[in-house]
């Protein structure tokens, strides 16, 4: 399967979730048995010699393709969650988002200064989560952090909030 | 790894959410690589011959190990959500919780007829969730129906509440 392939696995759905958005539906592409086996395989090429130990996925659609290539990677895998949903020890960040402030958690204990971390989610728009994510997990110390989306929209220029020292790659350019 | 350290793997956290309750906390066996890819295997030679189409996960925690499995059976993921949380059009049935009532939702075009469905959890406890999913996933008419649990609270009887055709399996018993 081509990477043109898989975005037509993607659908695409006006006025979502408000007049003038165009949403890209990744649930299409979750549920395709080779789209989704072709998606992680992409993944786990970008991956495999960079010696990554933790795949932190974002709630909830980054915990799909982020498992997958945890497993495949032979690393853990780590959940970034809205507040109050996970029961140890938390650190959290709060971020401005188009209104108000958002927060995000994780677990303490979840990352050390001897992780490679990956971080994923399924799509790049303005990147203030994952911005705000990295943030986060650059508390903890690990080696190196790596960022990953399955869809990046490139319009959105969302690669700019982020530091320069930040390798981060997109596995589909819309 | 033996089960019995798979289970070690999961951290008990007592008093939460509320006093008396022994919550087990799953991340602790996603965070480590051995015990996550060891339930993945575990997962797959249960189901590597029922010709599963489509796992079904129940968010979030259920989105993890679900994901994995698909991907290793060469079946498609499906989300069941909260309401307001899927862009197309939708299934939602609403069941009795302890307090009140809560409602799940999936896309209508998700499974069909064609399908042989796993559905997946992390924890079986009283089952509503679960229960109600099914009966949810039953309306798209697929061929089968199973239902996978990484954990079940035996104690809790939750296995009772589902119909006496579903093939109900759990990996870990506690």
């Amino acid at each position: 399967m081509s990477k043109e392939t898989l975005i037509k696995s993607i659908r695409e759905i006006p006025d979502y979730p408000k007049p003038g958005i165009l949403f890209y539906d990744v649930t299409t592409l979750f549920k395709n048995p080779v789209a989704l086996r072709e998606a992680a395989n992409i993944l786990y090429e970008m991956y495999k010699d960079k010696g990554i130990t933790k795949v932190a996925g974002i709630e909830s659609r980054g915990f799909i393709l982020g498992a997958i290539l945890a497993e495949k990677l032979g690393a853990g895998f780590v959940m970034i969650r809205k507040p109050g949903k996970l029961p140890a020890e938390v650190m959290e960040i709060s971020y401005e988002k188009e209104y108000g402030t958002d927060t995000i958690q994780m677990h303490k204990d979840s990352i050390d200064e001897n992780d490679v971390v990956l971080m994923h989610d399924d799509l790049l728009a303005t990147g203030g989560t994952m911005a705000a994510a990295c943030k986060m997990v650059k508390q903890m110390n690990p080696k190196k952090i790596y960022v990953n989306f399955l869809i990046e929209l490139t319009a959105l220029h969302g690669k700019e909030v982020f530091d320069e020292d930040v390798e981060l790659e997109s596995v589909l350019h819309l």
